[in-house]
């Protein structure tokens, strides 16, 4: 942290006009903002009790379960970012004692593990290598082996550019086993196919600033009456009071009776985020966002360069891109935004120096976003002495997004 | 919660065009948003670790410590709204089997209790009456008798319109026991005279829609070396891994590393509410306020009103009225916003029924707004069937505006 000037407490500090660079978000999130999401958060506050808010919360939450495809009664924006709703999630659903099931298989599985330990669980793990999604059969043994009172699995990992298949096979495998299932959607709502309720998903959650491109501060959240009776029977209270969802239901459940003030502004732009899913349709969201991040694969191997995830668990969202011998990563994240303005991410964890992570999600998912990201790749890679073929990649792109 | 209306994962629902009521806020917060800082929120978003906006967090680490009079270098905005910057300050500095002090004379010392329960420590409780200051003798008392971890104390009170006097002597006495004196400034900062290093509070949390007028979302917190010290030198993590200050010092200190997405917008609009207190000037901005709340104060007792706060404990930034008789509040309250699209709250808690609470806070607070409540609620008493004065109020009212 720079250190304080150690005169803060006399003078008032000089700060310009807020004038950030515009950037082109092509990263791990977020996204880039559409307009219309932008000016709906210039709107002039109501209060978080007017009746008028009371109607914009109802809208919110019917536009959530739409997008996640879920008739769950309990469909709220937490307020925070995503982690703040997905501590929400395992806070409240792991009581102490509790055995939670959670993979290795990119970073977010550490992170749940992370939060359900803070909530008194116990954690065990099924294992799977980073760039892999999980096998049905080895959660199937994990959960016979320790019959854990939750499992937690990542839909679509941030970190690896990996979509989970066969989602419905692990909930029965779950349910079969009596554990409430928790799905990390952070990086697939509202971008890839998920369907909480047909897929028997008991708790999700996500962000805003992926797939539905809402700056970041109210999260959505869904649960189950079947995981809302397991948080509502706790014996102890949640560890958190801000994110306890037995305290939250006065205020989004009949009463809206006050707990906190909620971040009315983020409010009214995940309402409007969630308003562009609804005109455009799930499904044509899907499909455009398997297109336009299909040009984007197109166009880096197109150049030459390989994706990290095989076919069958590439992630459109999150296109995890190896980086090619003899340059350094930073070098050219660094490279295309000083020269392009355009954000892209180096791999984290067990993947880091060895991937891009190339978002293509919401509003960030159009054919001049995919065109700029293969040109510049392309032109920072070879003026940083990588072998690619620049030329053969944007080719590729404009022949697939036709 | 309104029933799911069993078919939302069918059909995307059509919600039309965002269009609230303009009102004109004076209840307990959020206050009114200068145009300014809704403009800020319409500003596209850079990544949360771009360059450009590491520049933007230092700039709004600065403002925050000028406003809360600090020099500490750990000052932030919590990704959350005010009960977020409250939760992280309990739960980082309240360890398991930690002793609190907290107050018993208002709403928000009983939010204090219920955050360090679950933080693991342990309650005591110092007595007053709601709508009485802390009696320093009384504070003193109590640090003797339980010789407390930490000592809590609400420097504005929103639920009594009480303001904490002689803060000093209470950190100090607080000090002389070694404990740690954690202060929610909610509704004070930037609005009520508060020097957190001059009176010596060792954590200060606040909320942004009270007299910053910044929507909630970014919430200011300070924590000096001294707790810092504890925080970071606790046996066991807290229990949020989300509000965790020894997680987000990798992000907000020197490392500028990952940690969770920063809600980008919310961060530019704190840095451009923070901007009009710094342009203002700190003790321009806390006579602004005792003058039109004291215009308000004026009018509301010549209709023949009283205030509940006596005079020496009276808090500008929220006016506690007692509702006369032969009246409903909530009557009041809906015919006000009915009539004139103006937000005022009813009492909570022990003075339920028995107050109206109202609002006088940042860009809220300005002649024209003051003289609208004055008219609205000598209006609306007066056609529900008080005996008041609406004319004098309005004259008193005027008078001490000039």
């Amino acid at each position: 942290m720079p250190p304080a000037s150690g005169d803060s407490s006399e003078s008032a500090p000089s700060v310009g006009e807020l004038t950030p660079p515009t950037r082109t978000l092509m990263g791990p999130g977020p996204s880039d903002v559409h307009p219309r999401v932008l000016r709906a958060m210039s709107t002039p506050l109501v209060g978080h009790l007017d009746p008028s808010f009371i109607e914009i919360m109802n809208e919110v939450q019917e536009l959530l379960r739409y997008t996640f495809q879920t008739d769950n009664q309990w469909t709220i924006p937490v307020s925070g970012t995503g982690s703040a709703a997905m501590e929400a999630a395992i806070g409240n659903v792991v009581e102490p004692g509790d055995t939670m099931l959670v993979p290795t298989n990119g970073y977010f599985g550490g992170r749940m593990a992370e939060m359900a330990r803070r909530a008194g669980g116990d954690i065990v793990e099924v294992d799977a290598p980073w760039g892999e999604p999980l096998e049905p059969a080895d959660v199937s043994d994990a959960l016979a082996e320790h019959d854990p009172d939750v499992f937690g699995f990542i839909h679509a990992e941030t970190s690896t550019g990996v979509v989970q298949p066969d989602v419905s096979e692990l909930t029965a495998a779950a349910h079969d086993h009596d554990a409430l299932v928790i799905a990390d959607t952070v990086t697939s709502l509202g971008g890839v196919e998920l369907k909480v309720d047909e897929w028997g998903i008991d708790v999700a959650y996500s962000g805003p600033q992926k797939c539905l491109s809402c700056p970041p501060g109210a999260s959505p959240l869904t649960l189950s009456d079947h995981a809302m009776e397991k948080v509502l029977g706790r014996e102890e209270s949640p560890r958190s009071w801000y994110l306890d969802l037995s305290l939250l239901e006065g205020y989004w459940g009949d009463d809206r009776s006050y707990h906190h003030t909620a971040p009315i502004t983020n409010v009214y732009s995940i309402r409007e985020a969630l308003r562009l899913v609804a005109e455009e349709g799930l499904e044509n969201r899907w499909e455009r966002h398997r297109r336009l991040a299909g040009a984007l694969k197109a166009g880096v191997e197109g150049m030459g360069l390989e994706m990290n995830a095989p076919e069958e668990y590439w992630l459109p969202s999150l296109n995890a891109v190896r980086v090619p011998d003899g340059v350094d990563d930073g070098e050219v994240c660094a490279d295309v935004l000083e020269q392009y303005d355009l954000e892209i991410a180096s791999g984290l964890g067990d993947l880091a120096g060895e991937i891009f992570r190339i978002g293509c999600m919401g509003y960030s998912a159009r054919p001049e976003n995919v065109a700029l990201v293969v040109t510049a790749l392309g032109d920072s890679l070879e003026s940083l002495g990588a072998d690619v073929d620049p030329e053969g990649g944007v080719a590729a792109c404009r022949k697939a997004l036709r």
